[in-house]
């Protein structure tokens, strides 16, 4: 229904309604006309209009986007202090996801020049941050930890199962938010009661009731029990305390025992997160989906 | 570190940090300082400056809001049709929340005149609504589905079991969103393979293989296997197409089977949600919160 005005090119839009108009003036202004519903709008901006933006500038700016797990971003910074700090070609910037790190590298030049460069800057930072680059991307938005994660055990034809407690079914939500997860993830248990760490995952009673539910032993038998359940190449577990009660002296707010079980072994880490509720949970999530990551990767 | 400026009052935060201040100044001014980080400032704008706000005012408004699932805005406009347009004392109006419909009830005037009509308005619009009503609340973001079916199940001794597929956990992070749900919520499982379906919740392989993992047969022994496996009171399952993929003529994206499982029996129920597959996934598991709230106030 959206007329074109004279001279306008469209400007496609992937749900095919309501496309975008795009008219350059002789007076060298840009005029972009767009859907006003945010759905329609945003993956019209990042799909489309970004990226004819930058063809039209006079100098071309070029980015790529590292995307760092399991380091903090004053680590991250650190490592890259001399691109962060006063380097101007190529420069890097990074920003915080919930429980991530992005890193912008950016170049600008002429096209062919910038393009060397950038991917000369992208192999230094991907050396200063070693394995916790889980992605290299043109856009932000692109190359999630889950899809490089499911898209790894499908290379392999591995499969995973997961034992939730405290983040409470957010793993599976997180592996299960884009298409295609069926191909390797095989079962997912929100155990939140002792009980069903009993009978769902067979974690020993009385291993519960001498350490609690938040230890060690209680997570390794946790992946343990459901990758055998599941028999699944991989498990991971988490039990922690999400908050904001529950925490005591020994055992914080913040605390969570993250499991990974692969075909030889078990390894169980402690980490405290700080934050919310919901924080501390997405963040116990990302670092048990990263450690997976690592672990696979070890396999060879 | 805040310092407090000449004859201004502190405004308290929750979190103990940085408070706000709240100056009247002679002229009839109102000065209000507050916090920058968005998780300082925008509890303590709900808690404390509007309520403030509220006192203030020459004339006060009062709110009630009225959360409804199961109905469509245009389901819910159809029943309030008087009050959302024309009525000016007391005034409706509705709002989209995913996969709910809030209502804002307002009346104006004198404190204890205003207050027994607000009470009467609430009233019939709860009447005209139904028992798709489940919360009333001072606050839109007061009263949550989730919470509402937890307390519910709280104060009958009650407990819950869930198994999701297209849904992928999003229920059990859902439930386990806030503090406190393992008082009621015993297991999820994410069932998402068929294989899952047939060994941990005891799904009929044949009838996997003859109607597909999409079908009614398939919630109901969802829904049962996972009441059996937990031990628990009531028992939610989810199986549907949620998209982009996967769709066929006979079983579009967005069909969902909901299977609700009491002590006397399972009934399943068959939708079609609209939008893309975060929405398909979210108001399948609002549907499924709101039915089984149903049908647990049903038993009585």
């Amino acid at each position: 229904q959206a007329q074109r005005i004279e001279g306008a090119q469209w400007l496609p839009n992937r749900r095919g309604t309501a496309p975008g108009q795009w008219l350059e003036l002789e007076d060298g202004h840009l005029v972009a006309l767009l859907p006003g519903p945010p759905r329609e709008l945003v993956p019209m901006v990042d799909e489309f209009l970004l990226p004819k933006l930058q063809q039209w500038a006079d100098t071309t700016v070029f980015h790529r986007f590292l995307h760092v797990v399991g380091l903090t971003e004053s680590e991250v910074e650190d490592r890259l202090f001399p691109w962060l700090h006063g380097a101007a070609n190529p420069s890097m910037a990074t920003y915080i996801d919930v429980g991530e790190v992005l890193v912008r590298v950016s170049v600008s030049g002429e096209k062919a020049i910038a393009a060397k460069k950038l991917e000369e800057a992208v192999a230094q930072a991907r050396e200063a941050l070693g394995e916790a680059v889980y992605a290299v991307s043109n856009l932000p938005e692109e190359g999630s930890l889950v899809s490089t994660v499911e898209d790894l055990l499908a290379a392999r034809g591995e499969t995973l199962s997961v034992a939730e407690s405290c983040t409470g079914g957010w793993i599976a939500k997180l592996l299960t938010d884009q298409p295609g997860s069926s191909r390797v993830f095989l079962l997912g248990a929100v155990s939140y009661s002792n009980q069903a760490k009993e009978q769902i995952l067979g974690v020993d009673p009385k291993i519960l009731a001498s350490e609690g539910a938040v230890s060690e032993p209680v997570a390794r038998q946790m992946a343990e029990g459901v990758r055998n359940r599941a028999g699944s190449t991989y498990a991971i577990a988490t039990t922690g305390i999400a908050g904001p009660e529950g925490g005591s002296l020994e055992k914080p707010v913040g605390l969570v025992y993250t499991a990974i079980a692969t075909p030889q072994m078990t390894q169980v880490f402690r980490d405290r997160f700080r934050g919310e509720r919901d924080l501390v949970r997405i963040r116990a999530a990302k670092m048990a989906l990263s450690r997976l990551r690592l672990a696979i990767l070890r396999q060879g």
